[in-house]
């Protein structure tokens, strides 16, 4: 079978780029020094996101190629969903050694096209270059309503913090195949107005912190109400990382009402309230665990 | 000396991104799930572009960091260049070994933020990870007047092609060296309309066929009036790579006058007449040569 280094650079992106999908928004697409796309009418900020996967970290050689592509796109999808913004834009870089089947490096870009398809999300350029391990690179570019977006900082003590979905165990393959909660994440937006939200990639332990940090707050978590996955331990929940759920902040004074119609909205997803952020410093518990690329 | 080990990601990404600068335009930078940034007033489309730099193929061990990050910065404001856009917001991604020095990472981020600063581009986000092998992405979004790009793909048969300074023998200095040419495109897209325009990054060898294959074109090249950096051959200034000039096909109806004015304006360039684009099937010279990154 061919590799990389047979057929080389130039046959590589043609072969990669030749089904991308085009739309009216992409006024030029992959092939010439930049990529060009049209601005949103009406008044939206532009959103940006990078996110890397590489070989022996995030995924390994027997990881199927389509997952691992497939993947790279959702993580970035789930960070705009985090913001309540609307991702429309790709560029995708590749870094492989040239014994790199380009069998596979199809089967990347076929899983990663698949998923930014039923986004619709448009790949409109990227890179190539040789390296000694395999990473994969997609930034994406998106919208929100100026002001509309939700950040992690703007929470309140008091307010009631929220998970879309149990925790842990996400190597059974929930890391690979969970999908980005982009359109859920509008319908929490508009029916409950989340102070601060994000989507869990690190673990629970090593996320909320970070939320209540950049809101200057501390949390106490209701351990017992914290979901669980089917067979794991709550260490596990709070440790584990890759859940891809979404943790939001509430303010008490939201009706329960908005909360059931939020729910009925989303019946993929089951809302669970496991604590509160607080005033003052951050709590002794979560003090470490999660995942840390460096360590 | 501490490594990216001793430190871990929270910490590294603390260090890398406190000097950051910030302006009006950024509404959300570093730090959440996604950055925000406003958008231009005006009929303005929306430029991205990704490009990445790796270890032992870009640049080595040896090569000072500061100008790895510059390099890294350097090439995407290029392709900028190429396109008559004006950069605006980047996002960093770097994969990295744990033993790496913290001191080296640092080393790279100044280099990248003195140049972004310079053309006033703001780092807005990024993402770090372990990898067996260093690698720096730099994607970069800016903006430029709808419908006023300049394309590879708009050339005609008989417009005259030019370069903006000598080629070849760039491994010297100038492949770390080089000053994006930003302002200048402006003053040539200004002055000269050009049909065409590309930065060549892979030797004109293999640059000059993608421009003209994007246009449908041949071309002529005057192998007599190509410049040549002082101590270069010819197939050297063909085939080096790194050049980081500017190419573009101008109207043999352009006015001498405009070229002049043109020159007068960008007082570091020299512009060079080398060929022109010709109806028909592609020249047969130039058919293999240049850089290509999985060969």
């Amino acid at each position: 079978m061919k590799t990389l280094a047979d057929i080389g650079e130039d046959a590589l992106v043609h072969l990669l780029t030749r089904t991308l999908r085009r739309d009216e928004d992409v006024l030029i697409g992959p092939g010439d020094d930049c990529a060009v796309v049209r601005l949103p009418r009406g008044a939206h900020s532009l959103v940006l996101k990078t996110d890397t996967l590489v070989e022996g970290v995030h995924f390994t050689a027997e990881t199927p190629a389509r997952w691992v592509g497939r993947k790279a796109m959702a993580r970035v999808l789930s960070d705009f969903a985090a913001m309540a913004a609307t991702p429309r834009h790709a560029l995708v870089t590749l870094i492989a050694p040239t014994s790199t089947l380009v069998k596979r490096v199809q089967a990347i870009y076929q899983g990663l096209s698949k998923l930014a398809d039923e986004f619709e999300v448009r790949v409109v350029g990227g890179e190539t270059s040789r390296g000694e391990q395999l990473s994969l690179t997609v930034s994406l570019s998106g919208y929100v309503p100026t002001r509309r977006w939700i950040t992690r900082a703007a929470a309140k003590a008091g307010d009631v913090l929220y998970v879309t979905g149990c925790l842990g165990g996400s190597i059974r393959g929930r890391h690979l195949r969970f999908q980005p909660l982009v359109k859920e994440a509008f319908i929490i937006a508009e029916k409950l107005k989340p102070t601060a939200m994000m989507d869990l990639s690190d673990g629970l332990a090593k996320d909320l912190p970070r939320l209540a940090a950049a809101s200057g707050l501390g949390w106490d978590l209701w351990l017992d109400k914290i979901p669980i996955t089917t067979g794991c331990t709550l260490p596990q929940a709070l440790h584990d990382g890759e859940d891809y759920h979404l943790l939001f902040a509430v303010s008490p004074s939201v009706k329960k009402q908005a909360l059931m119609d939020c729910q009925a909205l989303c019946p993929g997803l089951k809302l669970h309230a496991i604590g509160e952020l607080t005033s003052g410093a951050k709590s002794g518990l979560l003090k470490s665990g999660g995942w840390d690329h460096f360590r």
